[in-house]
C-alpha cells in the first residue's frame, strides 16, 4: 500500500507562535485516498535541517508533503533546500513568474523578493494556487506546498490526481461507558483475531463519565463489521452499551 | 543552548481522527524554560518506528519528550519500545504499583491490562500524575508522557525541575498592513545585520487588507528591542504603521 509523510517547514510551528492544523487536513485526505500516513516532522527553518529530512522521508515512502518556507522573505528556503536535497539548482521557473505576472496589476510590483517565488528546483513541476497565484511544486515524490492552511488546502485539492493511492481505508469507532483497563483482556484477543483491523483504544471523560472509544482501522469493510460486531458484543458482556461514533469529550 | 524534541506516538494523529494540541502546549513552555525546540516527529504505534525515532532524536538532542501510548490496552506500547531502544528490559515498577493501589478502591481493579502501566523500563524514574495516577516516566534524557492533553500538562508542570535550560527565549512581533513582498528586501537586511535575533515573516488577511507579522526571536531583549525599532522604521518608510503583536487572521 502506498505511504507517506508530512513534512512541516517552520519555526512558528515549533516556537509554539502557530497552532498547526495542516496535517490534520492532509492527515484525513489521504485516509480517504487509500494512502498511509506513517510519519510526521516539523523541522526548523534551517537548510540543513530541511535537507536531511526531505532526503530520509522519500526515501522511506512513496509520497512526502512539505508545507511552509515558499513565500518572499528571506526565511523562505524551502525551494532552495528542496533543490539542494534533490542535486540540483533552484532556478527561474517561466511558468511561475507568468503566474506571478496575473497576479499583479502593476508590473513593478513583482520585485527581487517576489521573484523567489518563482524558482523552483530544476525540473520540477507546478502546484497550482488559486488563491494567491505563487505556486507550489512537485519534484519526484515531494509535494511542496504553501504553509498558509487556506492555500495549501487549495494546493492539496488540485494535486490529488497525481498521486497513486490503494483501497480507501475505513474505520468504525465504537464507543462505551466502560474503563479501557476492564476492556483491555478481550480488546487484544479480538485485535489477535483481526490481525487486518488496526484497533486503538482511545479513553473519554464526559459527563462525569470515564469511557472508551474504540476505533477500527482496515481496508476490508466486512471484516471492520465483523469485528464490530464481536467488539459490541464484548462491551455488553462487560456491561456497557456500545454507541456508534464517539461522544465529545469535555475536556 | 540546550535543544529539544518531541515525539508524539499515535495512530490517532496520522489517521486524522485527532487534532493533537500537545506540541504547542510543549513548544510554548520549552521558549520560557529557555530550550530551543529543534524538531518534533509524529510516529505510527510500530515498535520498530518508536525505536528507530527514540534513538535518533535522543542522540540529535538533549531532552526528547513523547506523549501518547502509555495507557493500559494492546496498542499502547510505548515503554516496552522505550525500553528496547534503551536496551534494557520493561520491568513491573514498584512505585508505579502502588501508585495504581491507590488509585483504586477494589484491589481486583488491578488487572494485568492494568499493570501494563505500572511497567518502565529498568532504570527509569517516574512522573507524576496527578490526574490519574498511571505515572510517565524519564530514562537518561527521555521524558514519558500521556497522551490525554489535560493529564500530559499536569506531567510536564512536574517534570520541569529536572530540566536545565538557558535564558529565556525572547520574542517581540511588530505587524503593519504591508505586503511581505516590499517589506522582504528591508527585512532581509535587517536580518543581516542582527544574525542574533531570528527573524519570522508571517502573513494574514484581515478586515479585507493583508499585512505581515514579523517575529522577532532570541535571547538578549535589547538586541530585539534594537532590531524592532530599526524595523519599526523600515514599516514607516513603506508607508505602514507598525502595530505591537499580532492582529488575529480572520480565516
Amino acid at each position: 500500500m502506498p505511504t507517506a509523510c508530512v513534512l512541516i517547514i517552520g519555526n512558528e510551528i515549533l516556537s509554539g507562535r502557530t497552532q498547526d492544523i495542516n496535517l490534520n487536513y492532509i492527515a484525513k485526505r489521504l485516509v480517504d485516498l487509500g494512502i498511509d500516513l506513517m510519519e510526521a516532522r516539523v523541522v526548523v527553518d534551517d537548510e540543513s535541517a530541511i535537507v536531511r529530512a526531505v532526503n530520509e522521508c522519500r526515501a522511506a515512502y512513496n509520497y512526502v508533503f512539505t508545507t511552509g518556507g515558499i513565500g518572499p522573505t528571506h526565511d523562505d528556503i524551502t525551494a532552495a533546500s528542496v533543490a539542494k536535497a534533490f542535486g540540483v539548482k533552484n532556478v527561474l521557473n517561466p511558468r511561475a513568474v507568468a503566474l506571478l505576472q496575473s497576479a499583479y496589476k502593476d508590473p513593478s510590483a513583482l520585485n527581487e523578493a517576489r521573484l523567489r517565488m518563482a524558482h523552483t528546483p530544476e525540473g520540477a513541476s507546478l502546484i497550482d494556487n488559486p488563491v494567491s497565484k505563487a505556486p507550489g511544486f512537485q519534484i519526484g515524490n515531494v509535494f511542496v506546498m504553501a504553509g498558509v492552511p487556506k492555500i495549501m488546502q487549495a494546493m492539496f485539492d488540485g494535486l490529488v490526481d497525481r498521486l497513486v493511492g490503494g483501497p480507501p481505508i475505513r474505520s468504525r469507532t465504537l464507543s462505551a461507558y466502560l474503563a479501557e483497563g476492564d476492556l483491555a483482556k478481550p480488546l487484544a484477543q479480538l485485535q489477535g483475531r483481526y490481525p487486518d483491523v488496526a484497533m486503538g483504544s482511545y479513553p473519554f471523560y464526559r459527563m462525569r463519565r470515564f469511557g472508551a472509544s474504540i476505533v477500527l482501522r482496515g481496508r476490508d469493510q466486512a471484516r471492520i463489521d465483523a469485528a464490530a460486531a464481536e467488539l459490541a458484543a464484548a462491551m455488553r458482556a462487560l456491561g456497557g452499551e456500545p454507541i456508534e461514533d464517539e461522544p465529545v469529550a469535555d475536556e
